[in-house]
C-alpha cells in the first residue's frame, strides 16, 4: 500500500466527503485519507497534505511533509500560517476556475452594462422609464491582476466586445493571442488604467503589497460614475472609502463579492447600501471534481520525477 | 430636387430629431421631410414613407406611397392599422438590433443562471448564503422564434457554453453554421422544447397565432422551477396565468421586458411581484445610427431597381 496521502480541511461534513470522493476517483491508485483516519504512526508517513483551510495545529503532526496542495486559488491564509516552515505551497490552477471566474466577470459586467440596479430600483418604486443603452464597444473594463484568471477574464471580455484595459503590479508579457485596448503595471500605470475604465474588476490576491490597494485616492482616479467589482480578496478595497466615494456619486456601484470579514457581518453598512451589491463569496466557486483533476496531474507528475510542482513565492504571496 | 421622403412617427421629439438626423445623414442624397413640414402639393408626389408608430390618419394623407419603411423590427401595429391599404410594408432588419437582442438574452440568462435574484433577497435579509453553481453546460435554454433575431440568441447562448434548444412555429431550416442542442417546430413541438428548458426565451412577434401561446397548459408543460422571459410581445404570455404559475412555484422566475400595455399600468400587480423582474422594453432597442443605414440600403436598392424590398406577408403578420 502506498504511503497515505492526507486531505486537511475546515470544511463542512459534505463538503469535506465531496473533495475526498472526488480526489479517490481522481487518484484510484493513492490511499486518499483524512487527517482524523490515520493513526500517529501514519502521520509520520504522510509526504503530500491536499489541504483546504486547514488547521495549522494538525499540519504541524505531519514531520515528513514534501509538499502542500491546496484546492483554492487564494492561499493568503496558508502562506501567512505555515510560509515559515519551507514546505512548499502549491496552489489550485484550475482552467474550469478560470472559466467560471471568467463568465462571472461577463455576467456581472453586464449586470452593470445593463443597469440592472438602476432598473431593480425603478421596479420598486414602479417607475417606467428606459436608459440609453451603451454598447460594449463604448464600455471600458479595467482588470486588476493578469495571473490565471485575469488572463480568461479579458479574453471573454474582449470576445463579448467590451474595450479590455489590463493592469498587473509588475509588468509581465500577456499571451500574444489575447488583445487589449491598453495593458498598464506599477504603481504609475494604476492611475491611468482606473481613469480609463468604465467598471473596475479587481481579481487581485491578498499579499504583503496589496491591502488597501485601492483607497480614496486610487478610487478618487476613477472616471466619474464608474463602478467597481472586488471578486479578489476584501482587504484590496478600503471599505469606507469605497462607501465615501459612493455617497458621494463618484463611483456609480459597487458589486463586492469578497470582504474584510467573511461571512460579511450583519452590523456592516454594505448589505443595506443602495448602490452595493453584496454576493456571499460565489463569484470563482471550486469544483471538487475538476479540482481533483488537477491535483491529480500533480501528484503523478510528482510520482514520476520526484519534483515538487511549481509552488508559491513565499515573499511574493502568490 | 427628388421627391421628398417623408419621415412620420409619434416619438418624442428628441427621438424624431434624432432619427431624421440619421437619416438625412445615411442618405444625402435624398430630401427627407418631417410629416408636418410638407405642403399638401408635396404629400402627394411622396412615395416613400419611414415611419415609427405612425398615426394612420398621417399616412392617408400620402396617396401615391409605394411603400412603408418601419424603423422597428415589430411591425403588428401597423399591419393592424395599415395592411388593408395594400401597400407594402417592409419591417427593420438590422444586424446591431439582432446584436444588441442577443447580448440581451445573454445578459439576463446569466441573470437566472447566476441567481442574481435570490442573491438580492439574501441581501435584503442579511443572508450569507451560497448557492450550488450550475455551469451552462449544464442549464438549457429554450427559445421561441427563430427569425433572425432567435438565430443570433442562438449563437450567442451556444458560443457562451450553454445549451440551446430552439422552437419556430413552421419548421424551418436554421444556418449551418448554427449548433443546437434541439431543434422543435409547431404545436406538437412546443411543449417538448418546455419539457427541457431551464430558462424558456421568448422571442415571438405578436401575430393571429401567438396571443394567449403562452397559457396555463404551457407553463404547466415547462420544467418545474424554469424561469420565463418575455423580450417578444407582451400578449404572447397570459400574464394571469404566469402569475399562478409563479405563485405555486412551478416557474422560478420571470423576467418582463413586454406587456399587454406599454408602459405597464401602475396597477399591475407584476410591478410588485417578487418572482418578476420588470424592464422598460430595453432589450433590443432601435440605434437610430444602423437603423438609417439599413433604410438607406433599402431606399437605394429600390432607386436603383424600381423593386419594393420584401415586404412582410399581412396574412401571417411578420
Amino acid at each position: 500500500m502506498r504511503k497515505p496521502i492526507v486531505f486537511l480541511g475546515t470544511l463542512g461534513a459534505d463538503e469535506e466527503a465531496a473533495f475526498l470522493s472526488a480526489l479517490s476517483s481522481a487518484l484510484p491508485e493513492e490511499n486518499i485519507r483524512s487527517f482524523g483516519s490515520l493513526t500517529a504512526a501514519q502521520r509520520t508517513e504522510v509526504e503530500i497534505a491536499i489541504v483546504a483551510n486547514p488547521d495549522p495545529a494538525e499540519v504541524a503532526l505531519l514531520p515528513r511533509l514534501a509538499w502542500i496542495q491546496s484546492v483554492w486559488a487564494g492561499v493568503e491564509r496558508i502562506v501567512r500560517d505555515l510560509g515559515a516552515r519551507g514546505v512548499p505551497i502549491v496552489r489550485l490552477v484550475d482552467p474550469e476556475l478560470a472559466r467560471t471566474m471568467a463568465e462571472a466577470t461577463l455576467a456581472w459586467t453586464y449586470y452593470l452594462q445593463r443597469d440592472m440596479p438602476a432598473y431593480r430600483r425603478q421596479q420598486e418604486a414602479r417607475i417606467w422609464q428606459p436608459h440609453a443603452y451603451h454598447s460594449p464597444a463604448e464600455t471600458t473594463v479595467g482588470l486588476l491582476g493578469m495571473g490565471a484568471l485575469g488572463i480568461a477574464a479579458a479574453e471573454r471580455l474582449h470576445q463579448a466586445g467590451f474595450r479590455v484595459a489590463a493592469w498587473s503590479r509588475s509588468p509581465k508579457a500577456l499571451p500574444a493571442s489575447l488583445t487589449v485596448d491598453g495593458a498598464f503595471a506599477g504603481a504609475n500605470g494604476l492611475p491611468q488604467l482606473l481613469s480609463l475604465s468604465d467598471i473596475v474588476i479587481c481579481l487581485l490576491p491578498l499579499t504583503a503589497e496589496t491591502p488597501g490597494l485601492l483607497s480614496a485616492p486610487q478610487l478618487a482616479a476613477m472616471k466619474p460614475g464608474a463602478a467597481l467589482m472586488n471578486f479578489g480578496r476584501g482587504p484590496v478595497v478600503a471599505t469606507n472609502d469605497l462607501i465615501a466615494a459612493l455617497d458621494t456619486g463618484q463611483l456609480s456601484h459597487a458589486v463586492l463579492d469578497v470582504f474584510d470579514i467573511e461571512p460579511l457581518p450583519v452590523t456592516s453598512p454594505l448589505w443595506r447600501h443602495p448602490s452595493v451589491t453584496v454576493l456571499p463569496h460565489i463569484s470563482g466557486p471550486t469544483n471538487p471534481r475538476t479540482a481533483a483533476a488537477v491535483v491529480a496531474g500533480n501528484v503523478r507528475a510528482y510520482r514520476r520525477t520526484g519534483q515538487v510542482p511549481e509552488a508559491v513565492d513565499i515573499t511574493r504571496g502568490y
